[in-house]
């Protein structure tokens, strides 16, 4: 089987050299002479513009997406043509409105969540989608063999696959991709201008909260206008229920024994958040498992992790999660191991032994 | 040396553990006769109501906090007292109101920045404070003995001090602790009624922005109600930020052509957050540093970290941060290593060489 990349920048020369590496003959093409050599080289393909493909991959910027998967189409007229873009219902609506309806069946949206800081083929990896999750949006008119082909596809690439509608594919990165990058970025933006001494009694909280902070505003730009119609309810939703609680903060700020209800505000975004929270699936996907979690300080010197992990792998104890606490102005990290609550007490006992602290 | 300890619960319980290992005497004293025992039990100390201490720590739940504070800088008119509430200014003022001024010099709030999900003298533990901040806030009228005599006690428990006016530290908090904590719980509260299959999507990032999520709603509605002054502008700052990209997007959302001046308020709150973001402190408070960061994906089975760390330790490389990222459905984990941009280069080759597949 033969596969078509059309755009071979990070993601398409990325599925470039994963199909090549799994044996599909993979032909390259870009705009850019360049840029299309440069991912030859790589390994990525071959440079042919004239040979029929099975599949095509468009990865070209969200903007211009569309109008590729459109030409694509067109060219080739019995290829599978499938987009890459991060938005699905928006590129799918553009394609309908360039493209004849019984070319329809051929296309297929999809999403590799995947990405990196850096850009271009030079940043591509062969393992880019290893354990990543690639959304395949199959339209109304949508053919199944093609969606079986691009399934089959982003299946050899490592991904895992999960098959919805664009628009349930759009909702669903509205609430758990999109306004959670908006929360990090409104949180780091508080400390912009605030003093060195309130900024040093930052903790892991805010590491967190804000760790997708540093993402790339142009992209995010493009991200969050391109997904307005969902992400939008979504916002006006957050926007609302934190403007409750400012009224209760600020009713308790002029009068700490103002009506019960006040608190009650606070107290009820704080215990859904707890409810929503408990819903995110564990590792691989599992239903929500409840990992017992010990705390073991760690010296920071070279060696410390692995001298602390080569004990927890001698007792045969797989870990779950894992996760590093810094503190401020001492010479010691914290490092929180999280294991099934089956194998806790060894965990414990097998550390002790070795001579580690560990804290609950 | 001795030390009182009024209120024997979770962090009462671990200064007097932590004291009496570094041969303080430490004498305790608890309402609750039952928690009083235990704490002694647990080796926090002698329960001792009749004997003057140097200091006294009132580890009494905030409500009460003020109250005890006067009651004992009455019973013990040389005695230095310092209480442990994580909001500063309330206590203060509280205790202001109840105490003669000619007491106040011997009164010092303090904040020592640890805490754990379980309560109670049963889950304390002597290194509970070990490479954390303890906030140390005196009084104008705080007599600069009693102020040393609180830092050198927190010091001794293994915590970092910063030193800081009751206002400076409740205005840090604010921004750097409990306005993250409302983020992640409006961002998790999202997921609340969300389907199965979106849910499946959730990420990396998700799962960071609301990991705080699961703290609990009793005890962050007291501390958000007591400091409701200093949280109040800083939430209606972030309504009103999110609010305006919310707008933006209501806009795009009904015309996608809109005016550049939409997509300039997303790209403005994205890029607040990158620069609010690189400010916060790296590893031990050190200065923000860039690390350097690659991705290894390890097989989900016991013994796969160990032989990562060993790797990374024989190289003799320090890890700066670390954390697993975790697929959806796919049997393997990604772990992500944080180093010095000076090293990364061998670290890539120590672990390459070792058969480990290294992303950067």
């Amino acid at each position: 089987m033969s596969v078509r990349i059309v755009g071979t920048g990070l993601i398409g020369t990325s599925i470039g050299l994963a199909l090549s590496h799994k044996g599909f003959r993979v032909l390259l093409s870009d705009p850019s002479p360049t840029a299309q050599a440069l991912a030859a080289d790589l390994g990525a393909g071959q440079i042919d513009d004239d040979v029929a493909a099975d599949a095509i991959f468009v990865a070209a910027p969200p903007d211009v997406a569309a109008s590729v998967v459109a030409e694509q189409l067109k060219q080739w007229p019995s290829a599978v043509v499938a987009d890459v873009a991060s938005v699905k219902q928006q590129v799918a609506d553009a394609v309908r409105a360039l493209v004849p309806p019984e070319q329809l069946h051929r296309y297929v949206g999809s999403h590799p969540m995947a990405g990196r800081e850096r850009s271009g083929a030079v940043a591509a990896q062969a393992d880019l989608f290893e354990g990543r999750t690639w959304v395949v949006c199959p339209q109304q008119e949508t053919d199944r063999h093609a969606v079986q082909l691009v399934q089959e596809l982003a299946h050899a690439t490592g991904a895992a696959i999960e098959t919805m509608p664009a628009d349930e594919h759009d909702a669903a990165v509205a609430v758990v991709s999109h306004i959670p990058q908006l929360a990090a970025s409104v949180v780091a933006a508080q400390l912009r201008d605030l003093p060195d001494a309130a900024i040093a009694l930052s903790g892991g909280g805010i590491r967190d909260v804000t760790r997708i902070a540093e993402s790339d505003p142009m992209m995010w730009t493009q991200i969050l206008a391109g997904n307005a119609a969902a992400v939008s309810p979504v916002l006006d939703r957050v926007v609302e229920q934190l403007g409750a609680v400012a009224g209760s903060l600020r009713r308790l700020a002029a009068d700490s024994s103002a009506a019960e209800g006040s608190r009650g505000e606070v107290a009820r975004l704080i215990s859904d958040g707890q409810l929503g929270h408990a819903r995110i699936p564990g590792k691989h996907g599992a239903a929500p498992a409840t990992y017992a979690t010990v705390i073991v300080p760690i010296p920071d010197e070279p060696g410390s992790f692995a001298r602390l992990f080569n004990d927890v792998g001698d007792a045969g104890i797989n870990l779950e999660d894992l996760r590093m606490e810094h503190g401020v102005g001492a010479m010691v990290g914290l490092v929180e191991l999280s294991v099934l609550p089956g194998v806790v007490d060894r965990l414990r006992d097998v550390l002790e032994d070795k001579g580690w602290s560990v804290h609950e």
